[in-house]
């Protein structure tokens, strides 16, 4: 009862009241960023991020008219804030629900854009920014700052990219640059360490490190990330929970998703990485050993996490742009700053385009087959939805006007293409699948594989080489039937469904 | 992108990075809890909090062997993360999934434990602590230091109760001593203003003052905590949500909840009282609007969500009972120690007697019906179930030695007593309630209105006179009815059943 009362007295006590006050604030707006979302959801320019950013604008607006641009006392959030506690559910969930078999089967264009296409924005970005900012008299950096700069900036930003694309309408760009934006953060990880540690003049051992350094910490996030994932499996199969209580089960898949982010963290292995392999194998195994009722609460309870946190994220972002403090702590004139700012992103849309043109045309090099080819719309695609990066820290104002365009250009551009690589099949597999109201999940995942032309069997070793990940796919489900299902559980490919009442 | 970066960074100083360290082992620890409680539960001296408290404790000695007595850094978690993220989602999840008549039936005894009980312990701890402590020799304290430790000490504590005394084998008991402990946070806070503002001498005007600001403080936070839930349940059911989606219903009645308790916190009025009402009226009006999906997914959620704070809070308490640094603050000599811990204790023990046994001859003088009235032997439990107070911050070592006993004890004492008041009838309204797998929740509270004798229909005022707890329930009925539910929906009396789907 102390403890009560030590609130109470930490209240009356005006400095400390600041973190109740800023709360109390940012629980109101979301709450309200919610309601309004709802109302404005049929309005084509309008999301839920849209919404909350434009709360987020308004409320500062009105903060800095009543208190005389004192915001920074109510924005006392900070980055540990993002990454202990926002960062994770929405990763986690992603993981959760991505429909693997989509994922899976664009791994090695995923990992292609992650690290190589990384590296060239990060060259380019480096490069170009040392070169251009001496004509700016910004002569006091260095050539680690500048290093640095790429590091942070050729990197995309997850959050955002879930916001602007839709899985179900174009799962195909979905996985690519939500993939890329999780395989990147390993890799910016990588370059930000070896900036760091090795000298700064690329020699073939420093690629070499940097090569080693990568695959280490790329493949330990994995493992540790499908460790925890299968124990959780494991742990809920062999002691069967639900006999005595679904929210036993419940919390502890809550927490043991939470427990491989921050162990990541711990190992400074890559959190991000690290969570969203847990998420894949917690609803490939563990989803399917828990009740019915586990599973419907752990779906939406997962969901609902995800969703709070990105809005948040984006409320916050807008309150956070019209931090005046923030502002001032760029050096230079006006004039140079809007130099830095526009150089900065002429870069950033520079690397961006290289990186992404040259990756695809690696990958559609390396296929033969015409409905497997990254085509020139996509590729627009992608490069404009993997722009926006750094949107809680940099807090960068062009951000807001890409997400505002990117839903309308990803239909204009995509409309002939998506639909003609995403055909859905006639629902018949439903009986398979109880909790899957209808099968098109499972239905279309059968077809997609292969691009669109059903596999049953694969015979030779002809296979492996015209449609390794097909033939990769084959191997794994016989070995997942035979050997990973009477360990962990598992029912299915299937990611949770929708809706698994309706 | 940059944010990942600035963590990575401050991984690598050292002193940043023990939130990590803290984090990532209270996480693994409330795991292993979660599954050794899981594997214990069988064992009669075992319960989910004991399992945490003994964790705790193991866990503190091996950091003390291994880490020299530096446990201090370890434990960074303070007060505000107790009443910003763990105490909102248990007090709220008492509130959902109370037994409503069985709560407002004892209401006034409820409020009698929670008022006088409260002001009569306070009176003896206080008093006793002034006249005891002086010989002692510890004449540095001053009246005000023992009107304070009088204030702490008359408290009982809501979350030990909770793991204490179950709804379901002892629904009497459970809401006389967790209402009181939900009633007395108000009575707390306004003994502990009243002790800052208002002079030491009791005077007939104090005691005026003290009585009008605990009914402005509890009547104004149970209209807030009544207001919040009303207002979810009419945007809910105005705008119909689960049309669209699930999540933004859960996350709207999370967000509301939580909204209720920083606003009280804001106003200075009791968070405790205001989410306990909030959590009533969302269970009572909220929950029935909302798809059902979303009442499995909130159920659950609401529930674990508390399940691992109060395994977080046992695991603490657990932790914090060998923090040498906190025992090293208590001056004096180890023999004076001791003294003034068994003072305390043996003042606690009579207060606390003192309150229990004279409300409850207050509350059975007003009785008539032997059925209304509590036993002696009720009485005894209740003295003893509200013993443990103030667990987390003065994480008092008899605390657990009594969560230890009260489990057996309630089973001695209690066998005929309660099961002779808790009349369970045929299972006949199953029908009525597609959602409750059994109609027993109902069909008990019938019964149990009026004490055992089934109501039909009051119709003189002679009722309201014999059975006013009865009678206000009737009006109370045919007020929801006709007003209340047209406007904010809700579809019964009953709470979320416990297992909704089976």
């Amino acid at each position: 009862m102390s403890l009560k009362l030590d609130s109470v007295s930490t209240l009356l006590n005006e400095p400390d009241a600041a973190p109740v006050h800023s709360v109390t604030l940012f629980v109101a707006l979301v709450s309200a960023c919610i309601v309004i979302g709802h109302l404005l959801q049929k309005t084509r320019w309008m999301n839920q991020s849209v919404t909350a950013l434009a709360f987020g604008l308004c409320t500062a607006t009105v903060i800095i008219l009543t208190t005389n641009g004192k915001i920074s006392d109510i924005l006392l959030f900070d980055e540990d804030l993002f990454f202990i506690c926002l960062l994770p559910p929405i990763i986690f969930n992603a993981g959760f629900q991505v429909k693997k078999k989509q994922f899976f089967q664009n791994f090695i264009i995923i990992n292609l854009f992650g690290v190589v296409g990384t590296l060239i924005s990060f060259g380019i970005i480096s490069i170009g920014s040392a070169k251009l900012f001496m004509k700016f008299g910004l002569t006091f950096w260095d050539q680690g700052d500048f290093l640095a700069l790429g590091a942070i900036l050729s990197a995309t930003d997850t959050v955002c990219t879930l916001q602007v694309l839709n899985q179900e309408d174009t799962p195909l760009l979905y996985s690519l640059v939500f993939g890329e934006g999780v395989v990147n953060d390993a890799t910016s990880i990588v370059l930000f360490n070896a900036i760091q540690k090795f000298s700064v003049h690329v020699t073939p051992d420093t690629v070499m490190q940097f090569t080693g350094s990568f695959l280490y910490l790329f493949s330990l996030s994995t493992l540790l990330g499908i460790a925890v994932g299968l124990m959780s499996a494991y742990i809920i199969r062999k002691l069967y929970f639900g006999r005595h209580s679904t929210d036993r089960e419940v919390a502890l898949m809550i927490l043991m998703a939470y427990l491989s982010y921050v162990m990541a963290d711990l190992f400074q292995l890559s959190g991000i990485l690290t969570v969203f392999f847990c998420g894949i194998v917690m609803s490939h195994y563990t989803w399917h050993n828990i009740t019915e009722s586990s599973r419907v609460t752990t779906k939406h309870t997962f969901a609902t996490l995800s969703f709070i946190s990105e809005t948040f994220i984006f409320l916050y972002v807008g309150m956070d742009a019209l931090d005046m403090e923030k502002w001032k702590i760029v050096k230079g004139s006006p004039g140079t700053s809007v130099a830095v700012s526009s150089t900065l992103l002429g870069l950033v849309l520079v690397g961006r385009a290289a990186s992404v043109f040259s990756v695809s045309f690696l990958s559609n090099l390396a296929n033969d087959s015409p409905i497997d080819k990254i085509g020139f719309k996509q590729q627009v695609t992608i490069w404009w939805a993997g722009l926006m990066r750094g949107a809680v820290s940099v807090a960068l104002a062009y951000n807001k006007v890409f997400g505002l365009l990117t839903k309308p250009l990803v239909r204009l551009m995509l409309q002939p293409r998506e639909e003609s690589s995403e055909i859905s099949s006639p629902k018949s597999s439903s009986a398979l699948l109880p909790l899957l109201a209808n099968g098109q999940d499972l239905a279309s995942e059968l077809d997609s594989v292969g691009g669109g032309i059903s596999i049953r069997r694969p015979s030779s070793l002809t296979m492996l080489i015209t449609k390794p990940t097909s033939t990769v796919h084959y191997y794994w489900r016989k070995f997942d039937n035979a050997v990973m299902r009477p360990i962990f559980g598992g029912g299915g490919e299937e990611s949770p469904p929708n809706d698994i009442l309706h």
